[in-house]
């Protein structure tokens, strides 16, 4: 008989013969199977559960027998009395091999667990995340050779786990010793590392059993959205926005920026609250959770380059003005109370997003690294609507980046019945084309205006997908022209339109003297011009630089891409006109941008070097910028385009008056 | 004629041919030849300065002619102009080679200044500090070609000097925009590089012409002593130094222990107020020097592990109870604001020397790095004495280490006239062995009391120094016996000696009514007795380890140990018999060892290596440190030992009395 046999891991395929009485773990090891194990081999953290096969496996060529594994010991019969195991599973730690065997490694049993990520192109992301936990058994002190206890630890985790040249943060080795004598000299230790040196950054007395938690920050001008990920397997436990509490300071990134310009070290009073708020977003998610922040052991951060260098404490003056220089473009691997994020994990990190250029920042390093157009033979345009807008185009040849000054009519905001998307925000309508009357959504509440379950809910205003429907169908239903103009009431035949001072408006709701009146003004539609030319404008440059006069397919990304409607954005002319079954909804790609690089260090990697292949083109000093804008000023499409043959490009609007044209200039200056 | 021509660089006799035309700068740098720049050859900094020499060589076999380096250039004229170069003197980076040439490399124009430490063992120090200056011109920012300011100054530090992977504290990105921009991209940057990687610590617009600062700071129970350096030659601007606040929490190191016990969370006070006594400490030293506190880069510390922990605020509480067990031993190289310094440069570093043992602190590593015993063939026990008594005994061949809780008598504490070093306090006495009359010194006045010329100062007490004294001359003129009794009046044969209760007390100066009465009771004796029991206890403990009975030398180190006096100590039977030519004083050894680790990374290294192979006793649980503590109570010497036969080891007393036996068993439990 021999004194080895033959193990096949599946689904790997890895083969190898190991001695019998090998334990299965120490076989994946040696044949470089991904079995994970927090605990080291003691049996007791269950994360190295296997599924050995019985029978004949004539595609392995290899009859296992019921005996090949050892019987079930002291060990798991305890684990599986006090916890269970599945039927069929056993500790790889503690099952040895004493014949040929098959076995299976369960998806949630390896290292590097595959995440399947929900969006509108599945992709499959692979856990491995920067911070990770380990047991470990501490060797006491010995006063005959001295040695501190940090040492000691840092010894253990090199002999178990072969992590070697361990730093360790000031915050952490303040709970050392009341940790390891409280876990008798066995701890679970969080080392982080991310190519730059491990260190310890939390311990827990003992196996710790939840995993250990990561925070990916979207730090945008208006909202600050979290999302709270177990670092084992990359599942987003709670999500959650605040406001951006510098709003008060200014609503757009230019009057923030002006702010610190008018009031010399006003950015530390700018930095000091959206890093509270930070702080206070990082406490809310781990109640939401019922988990203790300090178990929240790194974050990262998409966001553009002034909130960048407002986060930091960066003065962000150079940014309001060319040549747009940034004081650091490259990503920073920090400690979270390097940030004021302090609410985490004491000896917490960081990890903060590359920039693109001084007006393209992480978010927009985000949405590339989510989206990743490079990795597709199509051409690709990536439109990430917010204050600003990101736009990138590419395809696996060539990327393009820049950001366009859209302002923030697209969120709801200088919209005179404009509010921000909440509950009572008319989110979508739709105009009769023959009676000009108005049928309406809002948010948090499933029904149309004009349906009995719609009941008498509050109407509060128009939230930004609101607007960009209701100027949309204003135009199709022909309330207003390609210029944008309204017509009056007796040329649209809709009492609808009412005279307002000089021109007119459109009547969506009214429920005074008890409610609002919401209305579309000219004001209104004239600022949506400007955001969708801005955009478009954008967008047309890209495809300038490329070559091209049409991309294969368009992606609409941001919170509010989620919820614009694609038919109603090519009515508007927002985005160059492709089949209507090519524009998808990324949802919140820079927000998955920043899981990803919270998930997987290898992605950090990835779109550290990919931004330097970003080619980045700076709208505020191309000329053909402000052509592309001027021409983008009209309402393309009189009807549905997708009910018409397919329209041509939006020409010229010559009537579109001066004084809207210098306000895009000078809106054009913007961040 | 040749195309190349010969150089010689002295004093270091490199040579090598160069082609015509090349600097001086270039091509001691080609040859590897120790010049410093920190311009980076603009001729700005003068730190380049050469003095070539001319006519016959015959050492080196070449002649040198007048013409052998180019004309003085505008740039050298400019700057002799302007600031002065000594006669002979040429801009190594614009005096070309043309012939062959002897080019003397000035002392202070070499990058790794040597400097002579002044002490007893004159040592040879190397400049090599951590944090360097560099002048660099930054490439400006062009949109096209985005990148960060940051990203295009690491770019010319790599071109210009050769640093790879720079990177940078949050504090410098925050200043860096408004330095570039005032300095017209030309930029002095301070880069720290202590072996862990090069990160940007500070900046300044154009050339910094000032050194950068260095601080050593010498933390210990009571006294926090501070000396500026400056970085690039190792000089000592200005020492200082102030009470350590934590006194009001516990006198003694284990008092303050027990302050945590009792008050749970205490250690975070305890380490605030240090923290800020640091930070006061590093502002009044630049004040004194009349130097921006900013501009100090870097602190090194040294200190006993009690205060080790309470800086980084660790509970120091493992280190009242065995196994005396350390959080962490290791050198800690961090963040100057991670230990509360947040006085000097916001960037600034702070580097902690190794601890050798639960007891035996950095300041003991220092004191080693500083005497450095294993690089002699002779036998040292080098002796720091402060509240605890820091002891190391060796040689080429090996070297121990010890504590010993001596606890505060030397100092002056705990004595009932004694006082600390300060101003009108007794610091040398002599006692007349007929007449038993006393004469002393105080500190500030120069004369014997029993001059004229010392005239009617304010008498206030007795410092450390000079209760050693007493005791010793009380014992040598027969005032008190072997086993440190006062005899009366009667039976010495003067009325210095006055009933005290049961015992006697010397009287030394009575001013009374109007001044004070100072005296030496029988309880100061005692406290004398099992100070200088306990520290010879533990010198005797490390000559066991080694197997000797007797030492070659004998260095007194410490504040304390600049003051005292060998022969009176050897009197008392602190410190083993040797011939007292072989007694030196090391002054402040441990700031001394904290200005090398400042000056020098390789004094870093070598203290780090060292401090693994100091063998070290513990003397809390070694039975024989009870025996040679009993035994070493009795005041061995009758009479100066110098003037006398050799006397032998001290015998046991019996007589000693068993309460203060019991007593010294008590403290010996102190850290």
């Amino acid at each position: 008989m021999a004194d080895d046999a033959l193990v096949i891991f599946t689904p790997s395929g890895k083969r190898g013969r190991v001695a019998k009485g090998t334990a299965v773990l120490q076989a994946a090891r040696s044949l470089g199977v991904d079995l994970d194990s927090v605990c080291g081999g003691r049996g007791i953290c269950s994360k190295c559960q296997v599924a050995p096969g019985y029978g004949d496996f004539s595609k392995h060529g290899v009859h296992v027998a019921q005996d090949a594994l050892s019987d079930v010991n002291a060990v798991e019969a305890r684990y599986d009395r006090v916890r269970g195991l599945k039927p069929g599973r056993r500790l790889g730690c503690q099952a040895c091999i004493e014949g040929d065997v098959v076995i299976d490694v369960p998806a949630e049993s390896q290292v590097h667990k595959q995440v399947i990520r929900k969006s509108a192109t599945e992709r499959v992301m692979v856990m491995d995340p920067a911070t990770r936990p380990y047991l470990v058994e501490v060797t006491q002190p010995d006063m005959h050779e001295p040695s501190g206890d940090f040492q000691r630890l840092a010894q253990a985790l090199e002999r178990e786990w072969g992590i070697t040249g361990l730093g360790a943060d000031l915050a952490v080795l303040r709970q050392l010793q009341p940790a390891l004598r409280k876990g008798n000299w066995q701890v679970t230790a969080a080392v982080h590392d991310a190519g730059q040196g491990a260190e310890l950054t939390g311990l827990w007395p003992g196996l710790r059993e939840a995993p250990l938690y990561g925070l990916a920050i979207d730090l945008g001008s208006t909202t600050i959205a979290g999302h709270l990920v177990a670092l084992d397997d990359g599942r987003v436990l709670v999500s959650s926005g605040v406001m951006n509490p510098q709003i008060r300071f200014g609503e757009d990134l230019m009057s923030r920026v002006s702010y610190v310009m008018m009031n010399p070290g006003g950015e530390v009073e700018m930095t000091r609250v959206v890093q509270d708020a930070m702080g206070t977003l990082a406490t809310t998610l781990a109640e939401d959770a019922g988990i203790d922040p300090h178990d929240i052991m790194e974050a990262t951060v998409v966001c553009n380059p002034v909130m960048h260098h407002l986060l930091l404490g960066i003065d962000p003056v150079e940014l309001g003005q060319a040549p747009f220089a940034l004081a650091t473009s490259d990503s920073l691997n920090l400690h979270a109370r390097d940030v004021g994020l302090t609410t985490i994990a004491p000896a917490g990190r960081c990890y903060i997003l590359p920039l693109i250029a001084g007006h393209v920042g992480a978010d927009a390093a985000a949405v590339a690294l989510s989206e990743a157009p490079e990795a597709r033979e199509e051409l690709s345009l990536i439109v990430d609507v917010g204050t600003n807008a990101e736009i990138i185009l590419g395809n696996s040849k060539r990327v393009l980046a820049c950001s366009s000054p859209t302002g923030p009519a697209f969120e709801g905001a200088q919209i005179s019945s404009g509010q921000r998307a909440a509950p009572g925000a008319i989110e979508k309508i739709r105009i009769d084309p023959l009676t000009k009357e108005p049928r309406f959504c809002i948010i948090g509440n499933d029904h149309w205006s004009d349906t009995p379950e719609f009941g008498t809910p509050q109407i509060t205003g128009i939230c930004g997908s609101g607007i960009i429907e209701a100027v949309a169908e204003m135009r199709m239903s022909g309330i207003c022209d390609a210029s944008g103009l309204i017509g009056s009431a007796a040329q649209i035949g809709s009492p609808r339109s009412q005279p307002a001072g000089r021109t007119h408006e459109y009547v969506i709701h009214d429920a005074r003297p008890d409610g609002p009146l919401i209305t579309v003004t000219q004001g209104d539609i004239r600022a949506i011009q400007l955001a969708k030319s801005a955009l478009y404008a954008g967008a047309r440059l890209l495809m300038d630089e490329m070559g091209v006069d049409a991309v294969d397919r368009v992606v609409l990304a941001g919170a509010f891409g989620a919820h614009i409607s694609a038919k109603h954005a090519m009515v508007l002319g927002m985005i160059p006109d492709v089949p209507l079954d090519q524009v998808t909804s990324a949802g919140n790609a820079a927000g998955t941008g920043a899981q990803m690089a919270l998930c997987s260090c290898k992605a950090r990697r990835q779109i550290e070097a990919q931004v330097h292949k970003i080619h980045k083109i700076e709208t505020a000093i191309e000329p053909k910028f402000q052509e592309h804008f001027v021409a983008a000023n009209a309402l393309p499409h009189a009807t549905d385009p997708f009910t018409q043959l397919r329209a041509i490009a939006p020409l010229p609007d010559v009537s579109f008056n001066t004084n809207g044209s210098g306000d895009g200039r000078r809106r054009r200056k913007r961040g």
